[in-house]
């Protein structure tokens, strides 16, 4: 069982996580990394009909070719959740909120977990992934 | 609610995630990614008791200071999710099973969710991080 630990907040003062005051202590040396790993709970795609989702189009772009969920980010998949990573633009350990250059959630969704950065662990260059045209390029098209 | 969709298996064949049969079609497309980006649940962390711990030692060195869960990626946290990348060995999508080069989870961990490596989105060379001394430094000393 996942239990929510705090709240994405969007709005005109920014993007931020704001997690329960009872964390407070576990934010201790967060402010020597710069960037974070969210996993969040994509709340608006928690429904049978969600997880049961098999194949979706990338970037919703349907001149593109039905790919397993397992071979996307969607968040329509078992279970949706969804990991994104963010730059820490301020940490306000004391009131447990943590700013973010960006995020990919809507405001409120539920954050499940809070991991730092580690570029050893995380960043790997030589990874090969399919180029897809971007939803945003679609678009402009 | 988070669902079990596979397992971990470690063995002198090697690593892998079995996941569950009726999850083949999500396979679709999966053969274009190199890496894997991994949730699975720590079940042996799955406990009031580690999910209450608010500081570990990083690396389990008790030489190095205490720091905030979410200043680590200590599978004692509020949920005890962990995220490996891993690269893909093999891919036996018919029988759902995926080979991994390694993932520090031990055999019979849940598997919650495979997503791929996408460099764009993953890859941040530039993250700042702590670099503390490895546990096999230490256990070398």
């Amino acid at each position: 069982v996942l239990k929510q630990i705090g709240v994405v907040r969007k709005d005109e003062a920014g993007v931020r996580l704001e997690l329960e005051k009872r964390y407070q202590p576990l934010f201790l040396g967060l402010e020597r990394y710069s960037h974070l790993n969210v996993l969040w709970w994509c709340s608006g795609n928690d429904s049978e009909e969600a997880r049961a989702v098999t194949m979706v189009h990338p970037n919703h772009n349907l001149e593109l070719p039905l790919q397993g969920v397992f071979a996307t980010r969607s968040p329509m998949r078992p279970n949706p959740i969804a990991l994104t990573n963010a730059r820490i633009e301020k940490l306000d350990a004391e009131n447990c909120v943590i700013w973010l250059d960006k995020l990919d959630a809507r405001d409120g969704s539920p954050v499940v977990d809070v991991k730092p950065y580690v570029p050893r662990l995380d960043s790997i260059n030589a990874a090969v992934a399919p180029t897809w045209p971007e939803r945003t390029e679609k678009l402009r098209s």
